[in-house]
């Protein structure tokens, strides 16, 4: 590495894979702390803005964190004809309630089992949550999303999980039990949205999470986006409904209709994000 | 960074922008060189296989280089009702000239600047070019790309231009005068692929080619796709043809045809890359 400056020093990194850093230049740590459940940091950076991570991975940059918190989204809550009352389990930085909140929705509810994670996103990353925290629709419930889960049965038109990896305190967000809650959860149209990490390094993560789910909801969905910031910037999601979903046309109508305005997303990027490579898919057959 | 080791030991890094740093595990270096015209390092590394970087960039790894060179070369030989004679500009590794010879060619030319990639690939890359330098269809000539087209007018079917980036040697293959010397060097039904960079780090350099190509070609196609190892995992090429393009359903017919075994492109895979999300669409509007 070239210059005066060297990764440790002034630079926030993520070890991606065994021998694969990636790393952004600090222009100024705004947090450093260690929470009940994990390490957070918050730098400001050269190059991306201001940058979350915890226990080292990066979770979000100003930059770009717009690929994800759209993908992760918009294509659940657009699947569903009129999705009032919505569920985010995890999503403590606030940028997919955010994208929530742009749907005619009555009720979201944000369920993080890190609390330190809302305080530090309400006070250093208003470009992220943009006041959702504030809006008069919103609950913010401090507890494990396995936990709240079942004493909500078939409350729910839509249920994002907005994760960290199945590593640390996000694991049980990747097991068939919490997928089971989440279908009691949902209203019968009900739909789930999760990520599921990437196909390339983490090819059983999303394997595991497809089959559970299909044993679950008759309806899943995998698709595919680029997340710039994360490992390999090829991210996958899947979307789960126990009904079958519109068609590409009432999609487009509903995206006029609410008038989103976004800057990845669109109903025809979420068609052709569910059109899965051969090394993809073969992960994916029954 | 936390390990014994620190980028810029035992690592293979690449400055993606100002701040921005991408680094391997390097097992051993096996070639590092000064050519006439770049710095030439290949590494065996821990994730990657083997990895070449030409001054200081990622060219390729073993391990994925496959995303990049599919969605190259596939999509405008396909879109080609009978590719018979095909031009690689660049391409020295022989990976773009592999994909070139799985389609029905009679014969194709590889134009390389730098002969010291050629050598170095042929010793150390077996697993990227697989043997293509020996195929008896193959010409390999050591010269500037916009030296060789205005002395073969009218002579390709398909030209694909397998350039580094607009910096050091490869600068002349994104200019205008190199766009109208592909033109005058392709037959009348002639095609041409070349990458563009990353839409989010070089808008510019998207932009100005498409500008450039639609001054010259009747159909002009942007498409995206995802390769991991280059800056922020989302990667622009373009397609532009003299005259319209095949349906969709005689990209298939010709994919199943040809018997293309591939591990991320399908005519469905390029259809799905040619939709281009808000952000770069803005770019492109003309």
């Amino acid at each position: 590495m070239t210059g005066g400056r060297r990764p440790g020093e002034d630079w926030v990194c993520e070890e991606q894979a065994p021998g694969v850093w990636f790393c952004l230049g600090v222009k100024k740590w705004l947090v450093r702390r260690r929470t009940p459940y994990q390490a957070l940091d918050l730098a400001e950076t050269e190059s991306h803005g201001r940058v979350l991570t915890l226990d080292g991975k990066f979770m979000l940059s100003e930059r770009d964190e717009f690929f994800y918190h759209e993908m992760l989204v918009h294509p659940a809550l657009l699947c569903h004809p009129s999705p009032e009352r919505v569920l985010v389990v995890g999503g403590g930085d606030g940028g997919a309630l955010r994208e929530v909140l742009r749907h005619p929705v009555k009720n979201a509810v944000l369920v993080e089992i890190d609390e330190a994670v809302v305080e530090v996103s309400k006070e250093w990353l208003p470009s992220v949550h943009q006041g959702s925290f504030q809006d008069p629709r919103v609950e913010i419930i401090i507890a494990p999303g396995e936990k709240f889960l079942p004493a909500h049965p078939g409350e729910f038109d839509v249920i994002i999980v907005d994760s960290t990896d199945p590593i640390g305190p996000g694991a049980a967000l990747f097991e068939s039990p919490f997928f089971r809650a989440c279908h009691e959860a949902l209203r019968k149209d009900g739909i789930l949205s999760l990520q599921a990490g990437s196909p390339l390094l983490w090819p059983s993560e999303l394997q595991g999470v497809v089959q559970a789910l299909r044993t679950i909801f008759p309806v899943v969905v995998p698709y595919l986006g680029f997340v710039p910031l994360y490992p390999t910037g090829m991210w996958s999601y899947v979307l789960a409904s126990a009904v079958s979903l519109p068609s590409q046309e009432e999609l487009e109508r509903r995206f006029s209709a609410r008038r989103l305005s976004t800057r990845y997303f669109t109903p025809a990027i979420f068609q052709a994000a569910q059109v899965i490579p051969p090394f993809v898919e073969a992960l994916l057959s029954p």
